[in-house]
């Protein structure tokens, strides 16, 4: 986990910086679904890299765009605190696809 | 499992998202066959991605497109819950063949 | 083993659907030569895909032909079913030679 | 661990020279915390190589310059020590991103 | 050790079908020596493929011809028999030279 | 170790040849400290390769010239005895940067 | 150890074919160094390949030649019997230098 003081961060190369949406708790007659059960691996962007560069030298720009709504994959990702709060940094080749 | 809520999915560079095939229970002199040996590896093409960057940048299509029947591979594939919904990501290149 | 109800299957980027060559049983001196014996990896070829790309998009295509014999490497191929019928996926680069 | 005289280094490659940023010690009621509860992954960059050379021998340059404050990586980079000083080089694409 | 019925082989991309050379049996003093002592890895050329596309989809021709004698490596090459003949098929790159 | 008699050695691709500094041995009063303690990875340039060829065949040549101070990595380089001189060769990326 | 009749072999690719120079047994005292205080990696070059090829096809020539003294790897290269002269193969990149 990388951590840094209460600062904006500029992702590298092609990685993105998201945040995770937690999902409300679901209870089923009452009795509290555990965590698994409602584990939502969507996410929304806050920041992106410029891209990776190809073996030319130019730049192949990040396929999603801040404010994008993202699914994660099931692994992968470091995670980064800034400040208080709690990110992720994806490669942009790792994310699914984009919610609509 | 990668899930979220229900929502449209369009999948990243060459991911293709599809719904399995599920084969219609069989049954030899009234005895139920076990799922595996009804087990069909078809599925239909449900949302494509734009398709995997050259090294120069350029973009290589993906090779079916939606509604197409596919032959997927015995193995891989993310399972991908929207809503209710179960479906599965596969990269292009993983399918093996569009059934007519 | 992939299977599908009996449909036609066309193979995707370079691989090549084969339909096995299956050897007539030779005995010697009346005694049935076991099946190793007698294995011949000919197969001929039923439908072939487009091709790879080039890292520039450009396509290739596969080396051989509906039609062709063509002599199968020791191991390796996917088994596919299409209706009752069986038959086994290649890449084009894993098959040996063509068979005159 | 990599050492010289207390001499100025300049890194090679995409190689990035890095000084740590050393978070002040935190405690909380008096009680000291430990020094992973307040370790901060940040750094500022003293010196840059000149990049690495695309296939056709064309120089990328590096994505960070003298004075930006990075986002370090959990692991990796190799300690160098110039003198007293201790610093730690990292390649330009293992750095996370620009702390703004 | 792939077989196919007596045929010719035309064999795919790079690869070379060479006939090994078989040494004649060795005696020193009347004592036949071990098979491992007289063993030549030398071989006739019997047929060769069109070889590998670049990766900008030219062929890159083989780099020995039909009849060429060629120093085979200690190890490699899979065996083929057509017919009651026994060949081997190596890759182009894998053959050590051409004996003059 | 690669070890020849008293002759020159022009490296080969983008290998170089350097000659390590070795530290002046440091003591604390008087105790002689641990080599570890004083060992520093510096080291002089004597002679340089050509430099590796881009895929294109077109030479990139190496980062350092001769008479260069260089900061080793901790490990690796192949160990030369050219007479009873000892040198070291590395590849021309495996040298961390050059010492001012 | 690839073994061939008296004949001359072309080296194949990038190849180079050399052949060791034996250090004279050197005593000290009287008393014989074994072998290894002795050992010396030199060796003459006896035949060079053609050379690799370039993704485009284009062939990179060899960098040393026929008659150069190189410095061996401690390691690697496959022995080869030409007749009764023992010679040995490398690759062009696994040449360290060349002597002078």
């Amino acid at each position: 986990m990388a951590a840094a003081g209460a600062k904006k961060l500029v992702p590298l190369l092609n990685r993105v910086l998201v945040e995770k949406v937690t999902a409300p708790a679901k209870s089923i007659g009452g009795v509290l679904l555990p965590e698994s059960a409602t584990k939502i691996n969507e996410a929304r962007v806050i920041a992106v890299g410029p891209g990776l560069r190809t073996k030319d030298g130019e730049v192949i720009p990040v396929s999603v765009k801040e404010g994008d709504s993202v699914l994660l994959p099931e692994y992968g990702g470091s995670q980064v605190k800034l400040g208080e709060k709690e990110y992720f940094l994806f490669r942009d080749d790792d994310l699914l696809g984009v919610l609509h």
